[in-house]
């Protein structure tokens, strides 16, 4: 087995070269110049709490989740900063759009419309269910801007139609487009789902949602796993944390230690998932 | 079986009295007056575009679809223009969102940003791959507005995932929540899925998109039928026409003619499938 190449044993830095797509090289690069594997998900509804958020927990952070279509005073001075936050703390960022429609208009909604999100989001996510189409649309918008796609192969929540297969049907799309799906939202390692062959050396990036030290539910179907369960253990890549780090409210000293528990959470179950 | 309720053999008047969902009594009272099951989608990207193709086909209608999130110059004056053409010209408006996040998420996008789709889009849609936590966060929104919800059981596209139990769990999920989900986006009759019981007076809307007279396939992964097939044999109740009708650029006269023309070949469908 020791030809077999294993993405969970391969450090973040020894994984960006595997990677032709440079979204997920710069993602990868990130995770190990910053020591952070985690990503916080920013969903308020204001400009301001959202440029606060993001500003507190930048340092710690390889990359930052946005829902922009939730935010009431969204405007083109928002996406000026946020590329300015970007730069400022070195993170990516990944617009959580779920584009689920048919390739021609996924290919407006990315593209057009007053958020145009491939303008300023290195990454973007998707759902299969529409079929191969949905990630040609968005390849034809994204590629030639380096921008990388990930596919929803599973979700967290409560009694979800992501599974059995339908993930294997996604991951089977995403090895139709390397260049340009870099990984699953997902609760575990994907490689080997269905592929019989696991030693032709791909490699997905894995990003979690549902991941909290302290709670359960959201009592909204959302469901919770802690840092330790889903690095060491399943062997993802990237911890997504939304309310667990500014749930409550805008006390940025409250957010930033938060901000760095997590960190420092994820990045340890990092280690220990490599020396195992 | 003479006392087994079927909706291909009632008429839509009829139909309006069996749902108890605002949007979907108001859905069916206007078909049944303006003689028409067309809805015509706009995906276009500029708003005097978007009010122009609304304006001709307005009269002909009984919904418009929208995709108000590819406008590029989208504003607040375009949704008073847009409601006020609802009114003027009496037809309906579908936000064709795809919402496919968990609860949470969803009623933000719902409410929220710019678009504050909730404010005024009688009908939305949804995935149901999230679960049924999807359809509560919706429906906490929606219900209190008297809008009304589709969930897509089934999809046009090439080599689409929303096939066989994933269409069945749709159906059981729209079951549960008979008071907001208004029926479906689907290919076909989504009474009988999942349920050994055709007798209790099940009533869906089922709104087809990938209507075409003229053409067979977009290139991107787009299949096409023709209201005959929906409507009379397949047994759906509306026809989606987009690029159909208004593909040839904004020539109003064009776009009259083929909005008037879906209109009857959709609504003499409808006629054939009575008299059957």
């Amino acid at each position: 087995m020791s030809n077999v190449y294993d993405p969970k044993s391969s450090s973040y830095v020894d994984r960006s070269k595997r990677h032709s797509n440079g979204a997920a090289k710069a993602l990868l690069e990130v995770m190990d110049r910053k020591k952070s594997n985690l990503c916080v998900s920013v969903d308020v509804a204001q400009k301001q709490s959202f440029l606060t958020i993001i500003d507190t927990v930048g340092p710690y952070v390889c990359l930052i989740k946005t829902h922009v279509d939730i935010i009431e005073d969204f405007d083109d001075q928002l996406l000026a900063e946020l590329k300015a936050l970007s730069e400022r703390h070195d993170f990516l960022i990944f617009e959580d759009r779920k584009f689920a429609d048919i390739g021609n208009t996924v290919k407006l909604q990315y593209a057009k419309g007053v958020h145009k999100i491939a303008n300023w989001a290195h990454i973007v996510n998707a759902h299969p269910v529409p079929g191969p189409s949905i990630v040609e649309g968005l390849a034809s918008v994204g590629l030639p801007l380096g921008r990388g796609l990930l596919l929803l192969a599973e979700m967290s929540t409560k009694d979800n139609l992501a599974t059995g297969e339908y993930t294997t049907r996604a991951v089977q799309m995403a090895r139709q487009r390397p260049d340009f799906v870099i990984g699953f939202i997902a609760q575990r390692r994907m490689e080997t789902i269905g592929s019989h062959d696991t030693s032709h050396g791909e490699d997905f990036l894995i990003l979690t949602p549902g991941v909290g030290l302290d709670v359960q539910g959201d009592g909204m179907g959302q469901q919770y796993r802690t840092p330790k369960h889903v690095i060491t253990e399943a062997g993802c890549d990237v911890i997504i944390v939304g309310r667990g780090i500014y749930g409550n409210g805008d006390d940025v000293d409250a957010i930033r230690k938060q901000a760095q528990r997590y960190q420092a959470d994820g990045w340890k179950a990092y280690l220990d998932r490599l020396s195992k």
